[in-house]
C-alpha cells in the first residue's frame, strides 16, 4: 500500500530454516532458553526481561491465572456444554467476560498509577505521597471507586498482595508504581476513615507499570494468564461436568415472569 | 443439586487469607516459586511438572506463541480496528480462528500418537515401528493427511522440530510419542517415496502426549500460547496499525461481482 | 492477487449515491419493501424469496429465536456481568455455545434429509419411505441419535413442529425434506417400538432444505435467529440482572474438591 | 436465591405442549403470524410493534445488514479459514468487531438524540432546534465528533438516510428523534460552515429511539442485523473463498521490521 510507508510488523518472519520473533531467533535464542512468561514479555516489550523482571512478570501471570468458579469460568463451561466441538470457542466465550468489572481493575489501577507517577515531580516518598493525595481526592470528587482497593473476601489484607510486595522487595523491584499504590491505600484510609485492602488485580497493575508497560495493554497480560485458568476449567469440564447442573439450577431458581400484555 | 453428588471443582477456592488452586497454596507455594508455564501445567494436570517436564512444556508454549501475520493475527487486528474498546474482544476474535486447519494439528497429531502408542505392544523400537506402519497405512487408506507432517515453508526440515527433539534428548524426555512421530515420518517417506518434514505443531502434540496430557486438551495449550502472541499483535496494532490498510487492500483486490438476477 | 482470478464478492458495493447488495439496490428495492427475514434469505441465497417462501423462512427464524434460560443465554448474561462495556462481546459469548449439541440439530437434520432426498429415486411417497428406512437403519447401525427426533419436554409432540407442518401445508410448501422427516419419524417408531417427537430444530432443518439451502449453512440461520433472543436476554439483564445470582448459586452448589497431592 | 426476590425472566418458558415468549404463545400467536423483524422487536420491547412500527423497525434491520467487505466481514472470513468446523465461531469473531468505531454510531447517535429530546421543553420545532444548538455546542466544546454525521463515500447525502426519512414520513413515524437529528445536521452546517451528511447509522439510531428503545440496546439491533450479513459472507466464503488471498496480501504488503535489540 504505497500511501502507508510505515506498514510493518516485528512480531515474526520466517525463512526455510529459521523463524524470527521480535528480532530473536526462535530456535536458537528462545526455545529451551526462556520460559513462557519471558516469551509473553518479549512479544509485547520487544525485549527479554532481566532476571528480576522475569520473576515479577511470571508472578503476575501466576497470580491472575485462576481462583475458582468465576462468571468467566461459568460462561466458558456453559459454552462447552453446547459446543464441545470447539475448545477455542469455549475459551473465547470465557475471555469475553474478562472486562471492566473484574480483570479491568488491572488496567484501571495501572492507568491511575502511571498518571500519578507522571504527575509526581520525582519518585521521592514526598512526591509520591503528594501524587497519592491528588489521585484520591480526584477519584472521590468524581465519586468513582479507586481501582485496586477493596475486596469482598480478602480482608483486612489480600494475601496475594502481601506476597507480591514481599517478592518485589526481595528482587529489588519495588518501583514507584507499587510504592504509589501503597500511598494511595494509606491516603484512602486517612480520607475515608476506614482501611481498604490493596487487591491482587491492583498490585498486578502496579507491577506491570513498574516493568514499563503502558496501562492500555495491562489487561492483555491478565487475559493471557486467565486463558490458562480457563483451559484448566475446560479440561475439568470434560472430566467432571457442571454445565448442565448450572443450567438446571438457573431454571429452578429464576422463575418465568409473565409480562403485562401491552398491545402495540 | 442433590441428584448430582459428584459436582465439584478443584480449580480454586478462597478464604479471607488464602487462595488454593489445584490443591496448592497460591501465595506460599506458587507465586514467585513457579513460572507461568508451570502454572498452566498445574491448572490442567493437577500437579506441578518436574524440572525436565517444565523445560519441555515451556518450550512448547514458546514455540507456538507466534510467527507473524497469520489469519488469526489479522482477524484480531481487524476486530481491534472496529472495537478498540474491548481488548478481550479482539483477542477472542483471533483465538476463534485457532481451529482445525492450523493449531488443530497439535491435537490431531497428539491423537494419532496416543492411539498409536496405546496400540503398540510396548514402547520398544520394533513395536513403535509397527505402530507407525499401521498408522500411516490407516491414514493413506482414508486419504487423510497425516497430522504433523509437511510444511509450506520449512523444508526439508522445520527448524523448531530439530530444536525440540534435541532439547528432549538433552533433558531425557524423548518419550514414546516423540519417537513414534519420527517413525511415522520415516514410514511416510518409505510409502510415499518423498520426505515430509515433521512440523512444529506435530512435534508439540507429541511432547504434550509424552507429558501425559490427553490429546483432547492439547489444543488448549496452543491457545494459551497463541494468546500471548495475539496480545503482542494487539499492542503493535495500537502503535503501528495495519487494520485499515488490510481493509483497503481487500476492497481494492476483491471486486464486486454482480450476481445473475434470479427472481424468486 | 494475480493467481486468484476468481476473487470476488457479491455481498455489496457502494458508490456515492447507491449501495448494492446481492445485485439489489438497497435503497430502492429493499429498504421499506422487504422484511428482515427476506433480507437474511437474500444475503445467502442471492435472490429474494417468493411470498410462500418468505412465510416459511420467517417462521423458522421466529421459531428458533428463544425460549428461555438456555446455557447460551446464561453464558451471554454472565459475560455481560463482567464486561458490560461490550454488548457485542456478550452476544458473541452466547452465540459460541450454539454448537453441535443444541442448534446443531438444525444442520444435522438438514444434512440427513438432503442426503436422503438425493438418494431417493424421486420424491414419491414410496421413494421417500425407502430413503427413510435406509437413513434410520444407517443411524441405528452407527448407534448415532437421529437428528431432529426426541425432546426432553415436548412430548408426545413438539407444538412448534405441529404448527410449522400446518403452515407448510397452508402455503403449499410441504416439500420432500419435510415429508422425508415425517417418514423417518414413522420408521423410527416402527424399528424402535416407541414414538419420538419430531422436534422444532429438526423441522426447521427440513424447511430450510425445502427452501433450497445447503445443510452446511442451515446453522447460520439458527444463529441469526438466536442473536435476536440473546439481545432480548441482554436487555433484560440490564433491567433485572441474574448474572451475579447464578454465580452465587454455582459457588454455593459446587464444592471445592481438594485433589490428591501428586508431586511431579 | 432467597435474598434476590426479584429474580425472574420474561424471555420464555415451556410446558409439554406450549412455549411462551414475552407473554405470547409462540405457536399460536407468533409462528406464521409475525415476521422475524417483529419477533426481534418483541424480544426486547416485550410487545409487538404496530404496523407502521414494524415497517420502520424492519427497515432499520434491512439497512444495516451488509454492504460489502468491511473489517468485520474480513475477520469472520479469516476466522473461517482457520476454523471451518465452527460457523458460530466465525460469526462471533466478526460480530466482535462491531464496536464503537462503526456500528457504535447507532447507539452513540441514539444517546445524543435521547438526551436532546429529554432536555427539550417539548417536541415543537423551536424546542428541538434549541436542543440541537445545545448538543452541537456541547460536542464541539468537547472536540468530539457528532455521532451520525459524516460519511467517507456517501456525499453530499447518504442515500439510505434519504430513503429512511421518506419512509418515516410515509408511515407517519417521523418522530422527535428523527427531527432532532435533522436539526443537528442543520446546526452543524451553520456552526462549521460545511455540510455533513446524516449517515445511515445515525438515522437508524434515531428511528429506534422514536420506536421507544433505550440507546444502550440500540447496538443490539445493529448486531442482529449484521449477523445476517455475516452469515451471507460465510456462505460466500465456502463457495468463493478469499481468506487465504487476504492472508497472502497481508504477508506481501506488510514487511517484517527488525526491532532494535535492546537487552533487558
Amino acid at each position: 500500500v504505497t500511501d502507508s510507508p510505515t506498514l510493518g510488523t516485528s512480531l515474526g518472519t520466517s525463512t526455510a530454516d529459521s523463524i524470527t520473533v521480535q528480532g530473536y531467533d526462535l530456535c536458537n535464542e528462545l526455545i529451551g532458553k526462556v520460559d513462557f512468561g519471558d516469551m509473553a514479555f518479549l512479544l509485547v516489550a520487544g525485549r527479554l526481561p532481566a532476571p528480576a523482571e522475569s520473576t515479577m512478570f511470571n508472578a503476575v501471570l501466576v497470580t491472575l491465572a485462576d481462583h475458582g468458579l468465576t462468571p468467566i469460568a461459568l460462561a466458558a463451561r456453559l459454552t462447552y456444554t453446547g459446543a464441545p466441538e470447539s475448545l477455542q470457542g469455549a475459551l473465547a466465550s470465557g475471555l469475553l467476560g474478562a472486562g471492566n468489572v473484574f480483570l479491568g481493575i488491572v488496567d484501571g489501577a495501572a492507568r491511575m498509577l502511571q498518571e500519578g507517577v507522571e504527575r509526581a515531580a520525582d519518585s521521592s516518598d514526598a512526591a509520591l505521597r503528594q501524587a497519592a493525595q491528588t489521585a484520591v481526592s480526584d477519584f472521590r470528587q468524581r465519586r468513582a471507586p479507586i481501582p485496586g482497593l477493596g475486596h469482598p473476601i480478602h480482608r483486612p489484607e489480600d494475601p496475594r498482595t502481601t506476597r507480591l510486595y514481599a517478592l518485589a522487595e526481595e528482587v529489588e523491584l519495588l518501583g514507584p508504581h507499587l510504592r504509589l499504590l501503597r500511598y494511595i491505600a494509606d491516603e484512602t484510609r486517612a480520607q475515608l476513615g476506614k482501611a481498604l485492602p490493596i487487591n491482587a488485580a491492583g498490585t498486578c497493575g502496579a507491577i506491570v507499570s513498574d516493568l514499563g508497560f503502558h496501562w492500555s495493554i495491562a489487561r492483555g497480560f491478565a487475559l493471557v494468564s486467565r486463558s490458562a485458568g480457563l483451559v484448566g476449567h475446560l479440561w475439568e469440564e470434560t472430566q467432571r461436568p457442571i454445565g448442565r447442573a448450572i443450567w438446571e439450577l438457573a431454571e429452578r431458581e429464576v422463575p418465568y415472569v409473565q409480562p403485562e400484555r401491552n398491545e402495540g
